[in-house]
C-alpha cells in the first residue's frame, strides 16, 4: 500500500543509503539527471561505454536504460549492461524515449524486453501504448481512448513483462498489473523543461536501489517528483527557474512538503 | 518587410503550431537548445543517430544541422538527414560552428553546401566569412573590414546558396542577398553563456517550421532572441542567471516586451 | 609562494589573455564546464573528434583531458591530442574521473601517463590514490589513512610524473612533490552539483594557459574555485541555485571576495 508514510520512509532510506545508480542515458539529459539524482541523495554514474558496464554492474544498486539517444555506441552498451544487471540482481529501469517516433526507437526496447527482465518501465502514454502494442498484450488498447487506454496498456505491459509500469502525464499511473496507484501533483510547466521524464526514470532507479518491490519504488519516486515539481513551480517564473528550484527542492524535500504537494489515489 | 507586427504574428503562430524541430547538434548544447525550443513553444527532437534521421524527416517541420561536434557519428548522420529533408521539403538551418578553426569544421559545411539546399545559414562573422571565402563568391570580402566585410560576405553567401544568411554579433544581420535587416538588442553578457549562438540557430529552425520564407523566419527568430536576451540580462547578476532568465523570458515574451527590447533597422 | 596577491594577479592575467582551453571531457559536463570557463574569462573549445585535435593544438593555450566518458571515440582522441600538445608545448591537465571504478578508467590514464607528460593531474582522494598505486611510487600509501594518505599519494604521483597533483576534498591539496599548499573554502553542498570537480580541472587548464608554473596555476585555480564556491553557497538555497551563482560569482570575483572566502595553508 502506497502512503505518505511509505514515501517518506523510502526517501529517508535513499538518503541514508546513497544508492549507486548507473545511467546509460541520452546526451540531452546527462547533466540534469545526474544533478537530480545527487539532489535527492543518490550517487549517479553516467556512462555508455560498453567496455565498463559489466564492471559497473558489479557494485551498482540500479541500472537505468534510457533510449533517448539511439546512436550505435549507446545501443551497443545497453544489452551488455542489462544482461550483467539481470545476472547480478541489479534492478533495471527502462525508459523507451520516443518509442513510436522512429523504427529504431520502437524496435530496440522491444528486442531488449524479449531477452532481459526490467523492474520498471517508465514512459508517457504514447510510448507505453506503443510498447504494449508491440510487446505486451495489446488486447483492447485500440478500442479505448485517452487515460483509460493508457491505463489498460500499462496494466497489460506490466503483466506481460512481470514488472511495474509508470505512465507519466497530468496524472501519473503506476501499476504492476494488479496493484495500481494514480499520483496527482506536479505542474503543467514541467513538460517545458527538457528531460523531466528522464529524471522520473532516474528517480525510479534510485528508489529501486533501496526497495526491491518495483511497484513501491516506482510509486515513491513518482510521488517525490510530483511533490517536488509542485513546490518548484510555485517558486518559478518560467521553465528556466523551475528546473533549478526542482533540484533545490529535491534536496530539502520533507514529509510536510510531500503531504501538501501531491495526492495518492488508489 | 520585417516589423514588430510580423515578429509577433510569427511568434503567435509558432506557439499555436508547436513545430517539431529535429536537431543534429553538438553535445555541449543539447540540453540548453532543447530547453530554449520548449520555452519558445516548439517541440525539439535531439538526435545524431543515422539510423533514424530519415524516419524523423517524415514528420519534422524543420532540421537544424549544427557542426559544434564533428565526431564521425555526428558527421555521418548530417548528410543523410539533410538529403531526406530536401526531398521532403523540410527547411534546413546550417550552423557552421568553428568554420575556420580546424580543417574538418571548414570542409564539412562546404561539402554539404555543394550537395544540399539550406534555408538558413547562421554563424558569427568569422564563420560566415570563412564559408563565403570557401563556398560562396568571396569577391571583395578580403578588401573590406569589420561589419562591412561581414555584411558583404553574408550577402554573397546568401546569393551563392539561394538562402538566407544570419551573422550574429553586437548587431545581428539577416539577408537573403537582396533583402537585409539589422537587429539591435541582446546583451554583451550573452557571449559568456555557452551555446547562445546555437540557440539562435535552433530558433531559426522553429520559425522556419511555421514560415516558408527563410528571410522572414530568420529575422523573426533573431528579433525574439534580441528581445529575450535584453530582458533576461536586465534581471541577471551574471551569465549563470542570464541563461535561466532567458528561458523564462522566451516563455512569457509578448509584443510589449519585444517592442521595448529590440530594434529593427532596414 | 602562493598568496592572495599571486591568485589575484593570475586571475587578472587570465581575464586579459582569455586563454583558449581545449577540453576533451565527458558529455555530462560539457555545458557546465564551458560555462564556468567563459564566466572566469577563458575561451573554451569542447571536442572529442580525433580528426581535429591536432589542428586545435596548433593554437590552444591548454588542453584538458577528462576521463569521465570512456567510450571509444573519446579514448581515441585523447592520446592524439596529448601527443600534439606535448609536441607544441601546450600544458595538459589530466582528470582521471572514476579511476578505480572500472578497469578502463584505471588503465587508460595509467597508459597515457607512461607516454605523455602532464602539467597537472587533478582528482579526488580515491582517484589520486588509485593512480599513485598504479603508476607512481605507491610506497607507504597503503600504510597511512585519510588525508595523510592522500597527501602522500599526491606527493609521490607528482614526483613520479614530474608534474603538479591536485587532490580535491574538504580541504584541497596542491603539490608538485616538493612545494605543497592546502586550500580551505568552498561548501559541503558542492559535491551535490555534478561535475564541479571537472570544473576545477578545467580552471586548472585556464590558469595553466597563462602561467607556465603548473604548481602556481593549479593552486590559483583551486583558490578561485574555493572562493567562488563559498560565495555561491552563501546565496544558494540548494544545489540548483548553487550552480548558477557559481557562474555569476566567477564572473565578478575580485580580490576582496577571494580574501574573505578562502584560506591558504602552506
Amino acid at each position: 500500500m502506497i502512503t505518505l508514510e511509505s514515501v517518506v520512509t523510502d526517501l529517508d532510506r535513499l538518503r541514508a543509503a546513497k544508492p549507486l545508480v548507473t545511467n546509460i542515458t541520452n546526451y540531452v539529459v546527462t547533466n540534469s539527471t545526474a544533478n537530480a539524482l545527487l539532489a535527492v541523495g543518490a550517487s549517479p554514474i553516467m556512462t555508455h561505454a560498453v567496455e565498463e558496464v559489466e564492471d559497473l554492474m558489479g557494485f551498482s544498486n540500479a541500472l537505468v536504460i534510457n533510449l533517448g539517444t539511439v546512436a550505435r555506441t549507446y545501443l551497443e552498451a545497453m544489452p551488455v549492461a542489462w544482461a550483467a544487471a539481470n545476472k547480478n540482481g541489479v534492478p533495471v529501469v527502462l525508459d523507451p524515449v520516443g518509442a513510436g517516433a522512429s523504427r529504431v526507437r520502437t524496435e530496440q526496447p522491444v528486442m531488449m524486453l524479449e531477452k532481459y527482465q526490467p523492474a520498471i518501465i517508465r514512459g508517457n502514454a504514447s510510448e507505453i501504448m506503443t510498447l504494449a502494442g508491440e510487446s505486451g498484450g495489446a488486447k483492447g488498447v485500440d478500442s479505448t481512448h485517452g487515460a483509460d487506454a493508457a491505463e489498460m496498456a500499462a496494466r497489460n505491459l506490466a503483466a506481460a513483462n512481470k514488472c511495474t509500469v509508470v505512465v507519466s502525464g497530468e496524472v501519473d499511473i503506476v501499476t504492476d498489473g494488479e496493484r495500481l496507484v494514480r499520483i496527482h501533483g506536479g505542474s503543467d510547466m514541467m513538460p517545458l523543461v527538457t528531460g523531466l521524464g528522464c529524471t522520473c526514470s532516474a528517480l525510479c532507479g534510485a528508489f529501486a536501489g533501496v526497495n526491491p518491490d518495483g511497484f513501491e519504488a516506482a510509486a515513491h519516486a513518482m510521488a517525490v517528483m510530483n511533490a517536488a515539481g509542485a513546490v518548484a513551480a510555485s517558486k518559478a517564473q518560467g521553465p528556466g527557474t523551475l528546473q533549478l528550484h526542482l533540484y533545490d527542492t529535491l534536496y530539502v524535500l520533507d514529509a510536510g512538503m510531500i503531504e501538501k504537494n501531491m495526492r495518492l489515489e488508489s
